[in-house]
Parts: C-alpha cells; sequence; structure tokens
C-alpha cells in the first residue's frame, strides 16, 4: 500500500480550479430539474469546469434497475445515487443531481455523508397542477388511470425542502432567470 | 427539455484531451489490485489525464454497504461498481477500478456494458499462497480461522480471467514493471 500516492482532493482542486461539489435538484417530476441541471451542465463546462448531469431516469436504467418505487426502493434509489454524487464530487466534479427524492430524511443524509459546504439542495418547485399540465412524459396521465402506482404527488407523498439553499418557482420564472439563480449559488459554493 | 444542449462525449474528450475508460482490476486479495491502480491514477494524473482510483473498500463502505459476501450479493456488488465506473468514464474519467469481482460474466457484462474498446480487463495474478503470505490486511488470517465465511480463494471460487487483456503476475514482477505495462495498456486504447 502506498497511500501517500494516492491524489488528494487539494490536488485535483488545484489542477480543476475548483473543488468538488454537489447540487442536488429535487422536485416532482414535471417540475424541471432535468432541463435545468442539463442547462446548467452546459453553462459550467462552458466556462471551463469539470460539471456533470447524473440524471434520476438514466440511474434508473442502470445503477438502479433493480429497484422499483415503493417507498422502501425509493430510499434506496436515492441513497445509491447519493453515493455516486459523492465519488464524482470527490473526483473533482462539479455534480448536478436531477432527482425526484421524495423524502427530507434521504437528501439530509447525502448532505451529512459530504464536506461542509459541499451539498446544496436546489427545490425545483411548480404547483402539482402546473406539474401535471406539462405531463412531459405522460407519466402523470397513467398515474391518474392508476396504471403507475405509488407515482409521487399523486398516490405517494412529496416531502418539500424546508430550508432548501436555493427555491426556484418554475411556474413563475423563466429558464434563464432560475439559471442565473444556479449559476451564482455555484459560483458562491466554489469560494468556500 | 433541451437535449441538443446536453454535453457530449466528444465534447468532453475535446476538452480533456482523451475519452473515458474503464481499466478494471480484478485479482485475489492482496494481489496488489489497490496498490497498482493507485500507482497508476498518480502517473496518470501527473501526466494531466483526469484520472480516478474506484476501490473495492470504498464502494463496500458506501454504494454497497447494505451488501454482504454471498455469491448473489457479490454478484450485485460488482455489478453496481460497474454502473458507476461507466459513469465516471461517461463524465470522461480514465477509471482505475479495483475489485476482487471473482466471476467472469459480471466482469464480462461491464465490458459489455460499455462501448467497444472501452474497457481493458487487468488481471492482477499471484498466487494463492503469495496472497495469503503477505495478508496485508490480515484477513487470509481470520478465513483460515473461519472468522470469514465465503472469502475468494479460500472459501468461495475465483474465476480467473480466459483472454484478460493484460495480466500482471505481481508475485514474479516488480510494480514499476507493472506500471509501465498498464500504462501502456492506457496509451494503447486512448489512441482508439
Amino acid at each position: 500500500m502506498t497511500p501517500a500516492l494516492a491524489v488528494s482532493a487539494r490536488e485535483r482542486q488545484n489542477r480543476y480550479g475548483h473543488p468538488g461539489l454537489v447540487v442536488w435538484f429535487t422536485g416532482l417530476s414535471g417540475a424541471g430539474k432535468t432541463t435545468l441541471s442539463t442547462r446548467l451542465e452546459r453553462r459550467l463546462f462552458d466556462k471551463g469546469r469539470l460539471a456533470y448531469a447524473l440524471d434520476g431516469d438514466a440511474v434508473r436504467a442502470g445503477l438502479c434497475r433493480d429497484l422499483g418505487f415503493s417507498a422502501r426502493d425509493r430510499r434506496e434509489n436515492v441513497r445509491r445515487a447519493g453515493e455516486v454524487a459523492g465519488l464524482l464530487a470527490d473526483a473533482g466534479f462539479i455534480v448536478l443531481a436531477a432527482f425526484i427524492s421524495p423524502f427530507r430524511s434521504e437528501r439530509e443524509a447525502i448532505r451529512s455523508a459530504l464536506p461542509p459546504g459541499r451539498f446544496a439542495e436546489v427545490f425545483v418547485n411548480a404547483p402539482l397542477a402546473t406539474c401535471e399540465g406539462r405531463d412531459v412524459k405522460g407519466l402523470y396521465q397513467r398515474a391518474r388511470a392508476q396504471q403507475l402506482p405509488e407515482f409521487t404527488g399523486i398516490s405517494s407523498p412529496y416531502e418539500a425542502p424546508l430550508t432548501p439553499d436555493l427555491e426556484l418557482r418554475t411556474d413563475q420564472e423563466g429558464i434563464e432567470a432560475c439559471l442565473e439563480k444556479l449559476n451564482a449559488l455555484v459560483e458562491d459554493r466554489l469560494k468556500l
């Protein structure tokens, strides 16, 4: 074992110009999590940052494909996503993690597992009626038709953040305005 | 949704100077997987590469802390590790993954899930007696005392690679010689 040779977080930070960070987007399906995290990834990448959008759908299709949508499986889904986000942040990335992540306790567990200041919770908030009206993936229609059991907001609870680091009302604010706020949040955290 | 804005693998490759890659170190406990992957991480980092050593012990302590050592849990442990390595490679990293990963089928599944040429299997090969003689973590002693059930090489099988991309006999070759071969393997793959 040669631990002295391992690449340290400090060395990575010096190389990349910024520390690792997890920006956690939580909210209902259709609230705009993926849209915003993808746009923020683009913006950070174009500025020369190491940024990676970690999307709930992709993780569901791979790492968590053994899991369903019971409360227990949702908790495990978010736990694993948090672990992966932590690894990516450890590797030096600004991770933009977009997960419904309906339960407060799992989101707080991810915050607790990361170094202080290295987790920012973004509440992507749009009223259920707005999300249901958008219904980009047709999921709400299926949930109302009882074809999707335990659907967050319809037949499974969503616990809104009590003190998010940032709240975005995507039914009231445009994408560019939201991105400005996100960018300010990230730049603020990278200075810490 | 604005998929056209997503950062592509090609853009990442242009930025970082190389594509993502998974180098998978398999072998018995004590064979030298972590030593070699850590040393290779250092070497690649010092050359300006994006490199990250993903270690079995760290993953066991985090992402896979719900898993034990039954054949079923070992398969799941390696499956998840492969998914995470794939995500890190997708983000652009040269991932140096050190996992006993005793079963051929799980290793091959990881190869199959990655783009062609983006997975290299390294068989870190030392005879059981050599590994047991090193016993850095004292695990073999505990396994022989039947305090560790299902220990690879003692009470649980290890399926050696049939056609590894590289085989390193760490009982016969020194660390520097092994690193030269690993470096050549990585450089070769990055050219593809």
